[in-house]
C-alpha cells in the first residue's frame, strides 16, 4: 500500500491518506523556534531547548497515537456534526477527503467533509518565534452554512521532563488566561536557564469564546476526539489556575455558497505580554502571513540551490536534491534534540553527532557549520578529550569516557576547510573547558594525542564506555577491553591532520605523526585480521569481539570492514575481502546489518547491545548511519553497482512501495531498520534524528555522484552503475557555481577519462577554485584508461 | 451529586456510578507487591520498588483519563457488540449497570449489560507476589449465550522512568511471548538493583488466542476503547520483540440461561519461568482463589481490631475505624512512593514522612514500625543530620539540607516506646551512614545536637533548603534565613528526649537539655511574637516571613501557631490568641489554609512556594497534613467544638456530599484542598500519599477521642463536642484490650471527672499497663471539676 508521492516541483511530499502506519512528521522552524508536526497535525513545539523551554505538550508512545497536536475542529451549527480539519482528532472516515503536503519548513493539510473544504497551512516564519496555523475555509455546498471553529493546543508546563514526571508540582503552577482576542500562558516556574517569557495564542478573527483549562474543554472520561465543548458547541470561557492549560478559542463563521474565508491562528513565545501583543498585531492579516510563507519557500529554494543533481534515477533526485538535504539541515539545527521518539529531555548536543552533522550542511551554510565546530571545540578539555554532549542553552557539558569522541572534531574541521578554503580557521583561538584559548590546530593535535594516549595492550585503543556504538560496552571500569575501530578512525583522521600539518608547514608534526600512522597501520593489520574480515575489538577477558571465533553471536561487525577501506588502513587485498564478507554475511534486502548474528541474551561483558531484542538497534539491526560507510568503501573499491545498490536499499524513496513494512516516513531516514532474525524484519524505527542523513549525503553526492571538495579544488570522481549514461550536478563551491555534466559512454563504474573546465581540458579530476561569483562549466567523460 | 456510600459492615466504600470526578482508587497488596486500581480498573502494579520494578504501565495525567488498566472485554459473539466488565475502556452508557466496592486490599467491580452480569474481584493475596482478577460471569438472559472474553494489560519495560522518557531504548528491549496457557514478559534489561526476574500472565480457562504486542491488538489510530482484535473477535497471536508488550488472552465462553462461570486471571512476578509456572498452577482453582480473598479479609479484620470507636457520628466511625487506618497502613507501606499523581520514579522513602507515618500504624503493627524506625536511623550521619530520603531496594540515600529532618526520629522513637513500653530499644545499636553502630539513645541525642548546632543569629534555626514546608526556600545558599517553626519542633522533641533521659537515668543529659529547652522557649517568645500570632521565619535579608508586616502576601502561617500550643512553647495566653488568629484568618469552609494571603508572583527570596497558583499547594492551599496540628492544639486549649469542627471539615466522609467540588476520593485524605483565592476553592488534589492520614488518626483517636499511649499507661483525655453524650473505644495496648466507655452527662468539652478501671476507681486519667492478654473495662465520666 502506498501512502504518498514526491511532488519535486513544489518540493513537497504528498500524503494521500491520513492513517499512515506511523505519524509521518515534518519540522517547522530553522532558527530558535521548532515545531514538530505530523501529517494529521499532531506534535509539539519548543523554543531553543526542548527540555527547558517546551511550549506545547505531546504524549509520546501514546494510546491513542499521535496526540495532542495543533487541532482545528469544525462544527456545523446546522447538523451539529463536527470534524477535524486535519483528520485528527475526530477521525472521521466516511466521506472524509484528505491530503497532506509536507514541504520545506511548512505543512499544508487539506480536508473536505460535508461540503466544507479546508486548507490549513502550518509554518514558522523565518527568524520569528511563533508558528502560524493559517486556515482557509470554503463552502463548497449549495447553500449558506453556519459553522463554529474551535482550536485545541495543550501547553506544556515549560520544563518537559518535570511535565512528564512530577505531576504533584507541575499541575499546580499553570496560569493561562484570556486577554481580549488572545490567550496567555505564563507560570511562576523559573527554569535554571533563566526566565522563560511566556507563550500566547491569538486569532485574526474575533473570538466568540475560549477555554484555557483542559478538563473543562475535554470533559470527564472524554478525549480530544469528542470534547464536551465541541460537542455542545459552546466554549466555557475557562481559565487555568493550576491544572492543564490549553489554548482553545472559538470563532463563528458564516459562509455563503462558494465563499472562502481566511483565519490565522498564531502560537508564539515572547518576553512580555506587550511584545506578544505587538508581534501578534503585525500578523493579523492573511496577506502578510501568506507572504511570509512565500519568503520561507524562497529561503529553502536558495538553500537547496547550493547542490542540485539530475541523475537517471528520479528517486535519487528527490532525495539528494530535496529531502536528504532537508533532513541534514533539520538534524543539524535540532541536533538529535527531539523527535517523536527522542523525548528531548536529556540528550543535548552530541559531540560526536554534531561534528558529523556538519558534513550534511557545509555546502550550503558553511558559516553556521563553522560556528558549530567552534562551539564543539570549546567542549574539549586541555588533555584533548571532550564532553560527550553539551547543552547550548545553559552552556554546560556532560559525560566523557567515549573512546572516539575527540577524533570527529578533526573530521569536521578538515571538511570545513576543504569546503571553504578557510585555512585561517586553524589559527583561530578557541577555549578549552579547562584551559585558555589555543589555535584550532592545537585542538586537533590534542584530540589525536589524547586518543594516542589511550593505546591498549594490543596496540588498539582502550574501549572505555563505548565508541561510536554506544551500546557495545566492553570496557566499563576496565583497562583491558579495546576497540579496533577507533584505530581506523584515528588512522583516517591522522591522514587529514597530516595534510593540514603540511598546509601549515608544520614539518616536525608531519614527520612525527607520519611515523605514528604507519605504526598504527602495521599493528592493526597484524592483530585485527580474522581471516576474512577484521575483528571489532577485544573484550575485558582479552577475547576477540566480532570474530568468527565468537560463540555467543556477533561474528562479524560492519564498522571495521567499511572503515578499513575508508581510512586506507587495510592491507592490499584485504579491503576487497572484508567488504565481500560484508556483502555475504551482513547485507539483506533491507540494508546492511550492523553485526551478525544478533545476541540472544544479556551478556554483561558486551553491555547494552545485548539488552535489545535480536535484530533491533545495535543488536543486528540495519543501523542506517553506518550503511553509507559501506557505500563509500565500495566506491573506493570502484564497485559502483554495489555502492549504488546499498544506497538504494536504504533510500527512503524506495520505502514508499513497502510502507506497511517500513512504517516510518518514506521521505527521510530513520535510525535503523529491523534486521533479520526479528519478526518485524524491514520495519524502521526512530525517524528523523539520525547520523544517517549527513553520511548518506556524503556518500551519494561526494562518492557515488562523486563531487566533493578538497583543499585545492572540487574533486569529481564518480562511481556509478554501469548502465547510467550520464548525469548532471550543479554545485556552489567557494563563491562560484560548478555546472557539471558527466557522460559515461562506455558504461563503466568509475574512472575519469576526460576533464574539461570552461572548455579547456585539464589533467586529473579536480576543478580549480574560482572564487569569482560566476558559473563554470565542467564536462567529464568516464571511461577505461 | 453523590457517587457512593460507606458499607461499614463489609468495610467497603461502594461507588455507584463509574464516572467519578477523578479516578477513585484503591491499593492492593501490603507486602512486596503493590497494585493501584481505580473504580473502573485503571492503574498499575509494581514489585517492591515503583521505579526499578514496575510491572505494568500507566499513563499519568492522560487524555483519555485513567488508562491503561486491568481490562476485561466481553464480546457477544451473536451481536458482535462488546463492552468492558469494569466500564472502562469501552465506556458503554446506555443500559449499562455498574457498582464498584473498594474494600480492604481488594476491589470488586460489577457490571450488567445485554443480559450478562459480571463480578470481577481484584486482589493481591497476603504474602504473595501476584494479583488475581477473578471474573465471575453469569448469563441473566433467557437464552444460551456465546461470549468471548479478552484481557488487556500493558506491561511496563521495568524501569518506570526510562519507560516514560527514553523511547529509543525501551521500545527495543521487549520480549513477551506465549507459552501454553500463559504469557511471559522478560527483557534483557538489567536494572542497577539486580536482576528483575520476569512477569507472567495466566488464565484458569483454556485460552483460544493471545496477543503480546500492543500495536497488533489495538490497531492503527485506535485506542483501548475499540481495539481491532476485540472488534474483530479474533486474537492475532502476536508476540512482542521490541515495541510495547501487553498481556491479552482470549477465552471462549458459552453460558446457558442462568449459568455462572469463574475465570481466574493472574498477573505476577517470579525469578524464573519454572517458579512462575508452579505458582500459577497452584492458583488455577477458583475455590483456592476465593479462599485467599477470605484470608485477606481476615487479615484486615485482625488489623482493624486493634482500634475501634463507636461515636455518635457515623462518618467519624467510618473514617477512624476503617478508612483512616487503612490509608495509614497503605501510606506506611508504600510510603509516598507512588500514586496516581506521584509517578513513583524519584521520591524514595522520605526521612521526615516515614517517621511521621509510623504514628498511624504503631497501634496495630508496632514491630514493623520499629523496623522502619531502625532503618530510618541508619540513614542518619554521625553528626546527627540525615538523608532526606532513601531507597529501600538499593539501600541508597539522597539529599540533605532540610532543617527539620533529624527531629522526626525523636518523635517516632518516643511514640514507639509509649506504644510498646520497649525501653530497651534505646540501647539497641544502629549504624550511622558514616559511622559504626551506636545505641538509639545516641541517635536521638545527635539528632537534637545537630539541630542545636544550626542555631541562627536570631536564635531560631537556620532554614537551609527548607523545613517541613519543602517549598518555602528562604535559606538556599545563605546562613541568614531562619525558621521559627523548627525551634518549636525542637522544643517538643526536647520534651520527649528529657522524658527518655529521665527514664534511663541520664541525669547529666536531663539537666543540660532542660536548660537548653528553657533558653529556646525564652528566645522564641521574645523574638517570634508578631502581636497576634507567631511569625514563620526570617528571610535572607533579615526580614520577617509570615508576619503582619509582610507586604507581598503570607501574613500568617498555620505552623507556628499550632505548634506553639502543641509543643508547649507559647507563653501563657498567646496560645489562645494565636489559635484565634488561625480561626479568623486561615480557617475556611473547606479547612485551614497553610498561610494567607497567597503570593501572587514568583519571589526568589521565598522560593518554590511562590511558583504555585494562588490557593494551590503550599501557596495558601488547605494543606491537609497540617490541619490535624490545629485540631490537636485546640484540644490542648480545651476547645472541643473547634477541634471537632476542624476534624469534620477536612474529613473525606464529609466530601461525599460535595464530590463534584472535592473531586478526589471521599474515603481517604488528599494532600491538599484548594484554598480561597482560586477559582477551584474546595477542590482536592493528590490523593492517598499524604502525611494527613497519620496525623488525623493521631488527632481524632489520641486527642479528640483522647485515647493515647504514654510511657506509663493509656491516657484517656477526651476533648469533644459538648453535645456528645458519650462514646466507646476498644483499643489493644501492650498485650491487653481496653474496652473504654466515656460518658459526658454534663455536656462538657473536656475534663475527666471519674475514672474506673475494671470496676475500681482510679485517680487521674491513665489506665495502667496490664500485659495480660485480657480485656479490661475502663469507664470514664467527663464533667466539670
Amino acid at each position: 500500500m502506498k501512502y504518498g508521492y514526491f511532488d519535486d516541483k513544489r518540493r513537497e511530499f504528498v500524503i494521500t491518506r491520513p492513517d499512515t502506519p506511523t505519524p509521518w512528521i515534518n519540522y517547522l522552524g530553522c532558527d530558535e523556534y521548532c515545531a514538530l508536526i505530523s501529517n494529521t497535525a499532531g506534535g509539539y513545539s519548543f523554543h531553543r531547548d526542548p527540555k527547558d523551554k517546551r511550549i506545547s505538550r505531546f504524549r509520546y508512545n501514546n494510546v491513542p497515537v499521535d496526540r495532542p497536536g495543533r487541532y482545528v475542529y469544525i462544527r456545523d451549527e446546522g447538523s451539529k456534526d463536527y470534524w477535524g480539519a486535519t483528520w485528527q482528532p475526530v477521525l472521521k472516515n466516511k466521506n472524509y477527503r484528505y491530503e497532506c503536503r509536507h514541504g520545506m519548513g511548512y505543512t499544508v493539510i487539506r480536508s473536505k467533509y460535508a461540503g466544507i473544504s479546508t486548507e490549513t497551512s502550518y509554518f514558522v516564519p523565518i527568524g520569528e518565534n511563533h508558528e502560524f496555523w493559517a486556515l482557509r475555509i470554503k463552502n463548497d455546498s449549495p447553500k449558506a452554512r453556519k459553522l463554529k471553529i474551535f482550536t485545541y493546543l495543550e501547553f506544556c508546563l515549560w520544563h518537559a521532563e518535570m511535565d512528564m514526571t512530577d505531576f504533584q508540582y507541575t499541575l499546580n503552577i499553570a496560569s493561562a488566561v484570556n486577554d481580549g482576542n488572545m490567550l496567555f500562558h505564563q507560570t511562576g516556574y523559573a527554569p535554571k536557564s533563566g526566565r522563560f517569557g511566556l507563550s500566547y495564542f491569538g486569532c485574526s478573527s474575533k473570538i466568540s469564546g475560549y477555554d484555557c483549562d483542559r478538563e473543562s474543554f475535554i470533559g470527564a472520561y472524554r478525549s480530544e476526539s469528542n470534547p464536551v465543548v465541541v460537542e455542545s458547541g459552546k466554549s466555557l470561557n475557562s481559565i487555568a489556575s493550576g491544572g492543564n492549560p490549553i489554548a482553545s478559542v472559538s470563532v463563528d463563521v458564516t459562509l455563503q455558497k462558494g465563499e472562502t474565508k481566511d483565519i490565522i491562528f498564531s502560537l508564539g513565545v515572547a518576553e512580555t505580554k506587550e511584545d506578544a501583543k505587538a508581534t501578534y498585531a503585525k500578523n493579523l492579516s492573511p496577506k502578510v502571513v501568506y507572504e511570509k510563507l512565500e519568503t520561507l519557500k524562497s529561503y529553502w529554494s536558495d538553500y537547496l540551490g547550493h547542490y542540485h543533481a539530475e541523475t537517471p534515477d528520479p528517486e535519487t533526485n528527490s532525495m539528494v536534491n530535496i529531502w536528504n538535504q532537508y533532513q541534514c539541515r533539520t538534524t543539524f539545527n535540532w541536533s538529535r534534540f527531539a523527535s517523536y521518539y527522542e523525548a528531548g529531555i536529556g540528550r543535548g548536543m552530541g559531540f560526536r553527532d554534531s561534528n558529523q552533522d556538519t558534513l550534511g550542511v557545509l555546502h550550503a551554510i558553511p558559516g553556521r557549520a563553522k560556528t558549530r565546530i567552534t562551539e564543539l571545540a570549546s567542549n574539549q578539555f586541555k588533555n584533548g578529550s571532550s564532553y560527550h554532549k553539551f547543552f547550548p542553552l545553559t552552556k554546560t557539558g556532560e559525560k566523557g569516557g567515549y573512546s572516539d569522541d575527540p577524533l570527529w572534531l578533526v573530521m569536521s574541521t578538515a571538511a570545513y576547510i576543504k569546503e571553504t578554503g578557510d585555512i585561517a580557521f586553524l589559527d583561530e583561538l578557541v577555549k578549552f573547558v579547562d584551559a585558555a584559548p589555543a589555535p584550532m590546530y592545537e585542538h586537533l593535535k590534542k584530540a589525536i594525542d589524547f586518543v594516542l594516549s589511550e593505546k591498549g595492550s594490543q596496540g588498539f585503543v582502550k574501549m572505555r564506555f563505548a565508541d561510536w556504538n554506544d551500546c557495545l560496552n566492553l570496557g566499563v571500569d576496565n583497562e583491558i577491553a579495546e576497540t579496533t575501530w577507533v584505530p581506523e578512525l584515528l588512522y583516517a583522521e591522522l591522514a587529514e591532520f597530516l595534510t593540514i600539518a603540511r598546509l601549515l608547514d608544520k614539518d616536525e608534526d608531519y614527520e612525527k605523526y607520519s611515523v605514528i600512522a604507519k605504526g598504527i597501520k602495521d599493528n592493526f593489520n597484524k592483530k585485527a585480521w580474522d581471516g576474512k574480515w577484521y575483528i571489532r575489538g577485544i573484550d575485558k577477558y582479552g577475547k576477540p569481539v566480532g570474530s568468527s571465533k565468537c560463540k555467543e553471536g556477533g561474528n562479524i561487525d560492519l564498522l571495521p570492514q567499511a572503515w578499513a577501506v575508508m581510512s586506507g588502513i587495510a592491507d592490499p587485498g584485504r579491503g576487497v575481502t572484508c567488504m565481500d564478507s560484508v556483502k555475504s554475511l551482513l547485507d539483506t534486502e533491507y540494508g546492511i546489518m550492523l553485526m551478525s548474528p544478533p545476541y540472544t541474551e544479556y551478556d554483561e561483558k558486551l553491555g547494552a547491545v545485548t539488552t535489545f531484542a535480536p535484530g533491533l538497534k545495535e543488536n543486528g539491526g540495519i543501523f542506517c548511519h553506518s550503511n553509507p560507510w559501506a557505500m563509500i568503501a565500495e566506491t573506493m573499491l570502484g564497485r559502483g553497482e554495489t555502492a549504488f545498490k546499498y544506497y538504494k536499499t536504504i533510500s527512503p524513496a524506495e520505502k514508499n512501495k513497502i510502507a506497511d513494512t517500513h512504517l516510518t516516513e518514506c521521505y527521510i531516514y530513520s535510525q535503523f531498520i529491523t534486521g533479520k532474525g526479528n519478526r518485524n524484519f524491514g520495519r524502521a524505527r526512530n525517524s528523523w534524528l539520525t547520523g544517517t542523513a549527513a553520511w548518506n549525503f556524503v556518500a551519494i553526492s561526494g562518492y557515488i555522484l562523486g563531487v566533493r571538495p578538497d583543499y585545492n579544488g572540487l574533486v569529481i570522481d564518480p562511481c556509478i552503475p554501469k548502465k547510467w549514461k550520464g548525469y548532471k550536478v550543479r554545485r556552489v563551491f567557494r563563491n562560484a557555481v560548478y555546472d557539471i555534466s558527466i557522460r559515461n559512454p562506455k558504461g563503466v563504474n568509475k574512472g575519469v577519462k576526460k576533464f574539461i573546465v570552461d572548455g579547456m581540458k585539464i589533467e586529473g579530476n579536480v576543478a580549480p577554485v574560482f572564487n569569482d561569483g560566476k558559473t563554470h562549466k565542467v564536462e567529464v567523460v568516464l571511461g577505461l584508461n
